[in-house]
């Protein structure tokens, strides 16, 4: 055993060296450390009673809440590895999933039991109180180099893959983003991004590793979030650019105080008159750029650059390195290609999917996919957020999921999917179809939301006679965008 | 290779991503992050045109200077692994450990060149501007496995032992650090500490870490570092007990600035009337407890502690677990015991002592040798800095060492070192002797001086006619200061 990956489990740890600061704000609830440690042990004996141990996988569907939290530090505490499930997915899409990675045991809030196939062994939040609490044995250290989570992203070839985050990426991406933001003692972080999401649950990692409070909502609620910068002492808010336009529409004249020190905005690239709406009411946004597969931000503004360099993601986080890559050569500044990361908080690889691991991470550098370039400085510029990934309130739509679903319909021929732009979610989907019959939106409609989630179902079709290709009869999405453009 | 362990060169990335903050000041000259790196590439090149190349063990004799900062930067970035020497060595001492570690350059400052034994290759800082650059493969990537460090620490059993601290140590050590402090954008790290030691090297690994200042100081001077904290904006100092003693007596009826956030306080246990007498002017000490095995500072009180509690180093840091240890059992609250340490900053192992590195580290743990005991809360209470150490003006001073000196002196049949308390310097030693004819004082002074380092000399010499030993004919230093108390 190598010791130099061993760590004490982080929330005993904190728990024991500072247990009466106050882990988690939650609805008017006030939980310290040691608290938090008392209710997961507490929670990981219950569950123990289900049969969970060390190395089972289990999965999670739930909703921002106090529960949800508990819920992720008991099983850790048993060792188990913890799937989280988008509270968005079908039936289908869950079931799927489910399967892909073997789930053993399905937790969820009551509201979803419906969606899971009945098959697994499922146990919903209004259970867990009536659940016996037995013995276990508790893992009170950890390895750096176990799969602490996994979540699932949909690739742009068909089925979603899961992404393998092990506990030292959490790690590095916490203390990578410490060296970038610092770290002072009366730091509170408002998460109101979902937990199920590597933005909401990064900030559950930082928590316990920093000693820091979380200011949880179960939603996101834009007055709910101004009403806690200004009066509840929050510090560093993440949030992507739809959210953060709708928080600096609430905000109307009022100003942030001093004390309220970052705006992490996440999730793709911002626009530009957002970005000077900000700096005009000194709102300090660092923008970031990550993804799944990194364990949350690897680019970052630091303090420093945050008014100067707008428009930029930033540079690296401390550990990570970063390279733009085009024909198998690094790119100049400038010059656009595709961005590549390396780092300790880079995934050790998709789930069962050795092939797409051995696509996507070469020499330890991640091929993200993503479009971008360095200025001369190597400040990142992020392009696109993966050439044809649509994002809509946050979420990522990957059109070839939905086409994948539109050419499960008898009458459709082919099918492609992009993002149309839509001034509540940023984006929106819409498909272009080739039929061989007549066939009605509202069927087509109703065909998708059986099979997708809400917010993958396109909100408008075009039919047409033949989708634009390439030579290797490929899909050429950036042509759809186009026709879509002259269309609007 | 996992890519979990790599990094970019730490010194590299930090210019890369702070290029125009300070990153040392010395001698009213103010450097840059990206200055200091411009600084050890061409000293680097100019290392590599001795045939300095990677993985080369490279010895280094220097006081505390912009020089010495540059040369270890440079030494890592060609790759080699650095022996830091303690200035205060005699030849022999020397000698012993240039060969222990099989050094292929030395590098030292103009004074030291005399107590370097010719055979080696040896290079002094004024030749440096002299030699050529050559071009050489930077690394530009660090392993957190690899040996960064070496330093000597003389063993209760005689001969030195050198410590191997690898990158992963120090990396550790600067994170688990600011987890407790906590990072601020204008902190400003005093060091007057020698950095051939882990006290004043870890400051300069936390400065390219975190991306703050050292305020570097040649030699300790109270009146210079009172001026520093009032007049120039210093946040954190490293002291051990007999500065922090000097410092606070030149401070006088003057006050620190509210800035000033951290007297970070090593080197053994303090005195109690010292603590309560920099509460009472509001300075913020935080006791802490490391050694060179651990690469620094491994359980330190925080800042909501650092008042209330008082005589206590603190809790461990977050990636460290601690254990008191007693006859093979771990000791219940208040029992003494000895201290052991588990964590990623703990050495892997003495350099070619694999016996000695068996005996000190167990399954993980480091036994330090010194006794100690935790409260309820887990707070840990130093009492002896090792049983028999004498730590001298920050200085450790191992017994053993200067008794296996005065045993080689054909007139003394047995010896006996322990610390007798010194209003300057803490402890100094003093020698219990038994002789088979009579030999002066002033004799055995010139003798010692020829063989130790000046700080090691025994001050006093009490002959008697034996020593008191245990059944094992083990001598019991406990008795002698006893013996030594009654003579005072």
């Amino acid at each position: 055993m190598n010791q130099s990956t061993v760590m004490p489990n982080w929330l005993r740890q904190r728990a024991f060296l500072t247990p009466n600061r106050v882990a988690i704000f939650f609805e008017n609830k006030k939980i310290t450390f040691h608290e938090l440690d008392q209710l997961a042990t507490k929670r990981a004996k219950q569950l123990g009673s289900l049969g969970i141990v060390e190395n089972d996988v289990v999965g999670l569907m739930m909703r921002n809440s106090l529960e949800m939290v508990v819920t992720i530090h008991a099983l850790h505490y048993i060792g188990a590895t913890i799937v989280l499930f988008n509270t968005r997915l079908t039936f289908k899409e869950l079931t799927w999933q489910l399967n892909d990675a073997k789930v053993k045991v399905m937790i969820c809030d009551d509201e979803f039991v419906q969606i899971v196939d009945h098959s697994f062994h499922t146990i919903c939040t209004s259970e867990f109180i009536r659940l016996e609490e037995t013995e276990l044995n508790f893992r009170t250290q950890i390895h750096l180099n176990d799969v602490a989570t996994i979540m699932y992203t949909s690739g742009t070839t068909g089925n979603p893959k899961g992404v393998q985050q092990t506990f030292g990426n959490h790690w590095s991406s916490a203390i990578g983003s410490m060296l970038n933001l610092g770290l002072h003692e009366q730091d509170l972080w408002l998460c109101s991004v979902p937990i199920f999401h590597i933005s909401g649950f990064s900030i559950l990692m930082r928590s316990i590793i920093y000693g820091i409070g979380v200011h949880l909502h179960s939603s996101f609620n834009p007055s709910r979030i101004n009403d806690a910068i200004i009066n509840e002492g929050i510090t560093i808010v993440s949030v992507v650019s739809t959210m953060l336009q709708q928080i600096l529409q609430n905000l109307g004249e009022k100003n942030y105080p001093n004390t309220f020190r970052c705006m992490l905005l996440g999730g793709g690239p911002a626009p530009k008159s957002l970005l000077l709406a900000c700096k005009e009411k000194n709102i300090p946004v660092f923008q970031t750029y990550g993804m799944t597969e990194t364990a949350s931000q690897v680019v970052t503004l630091s303090p420093e650059d945050c008014f100067s360099k707008i428009g930029s993601a930033g540079k690296p986080l401390f550990p990570v390195q970063i390279k733009i890559m085009s024909n198998g050569k690094e790119c100049a500044p400038y010059q656009e290609g595709e961005i590549t990361i390396k780092g300790p908080n880079v995934t050790i690889g998709y789930l069962n999917r050795p092939d797409a691991t051995d696509e996507a991470i070469k020499d330890g550098w991640l091929y993200t996919g993503d479009i971008g370039y360095l200025d001369e400085e190597g400040f990142l510029y992020v392009l696109d957020r993966r050439s044809d990934l649509i994002v809509s309130g946050g979420e990522n739509i990957y059109p070839a999921e939905i086409e994948a679903v539109l050419l499960s319909h008898e009458a459709i021929v082919e099918a492609g999917v992009v993002g149309k732009k839509d001034e509540r979610w940023g984006q929106v989907p819409h498909a272009f179809i080739v039929c061989q019959r007549k066939v009605s939106e509202a069927e087509l409609f109703d065909f998708c939301q059986q099979r997708l989630a809400k917010y993958k179902v396109p909100k408008g079709f075009t039919f047409v006679s033949e989708l634009p290709k390439n030579a290797s009869n490929k899909l050429l999405r950036r042509k759809l965008k186009e026709k879509l453009d002259e269309l609007c």
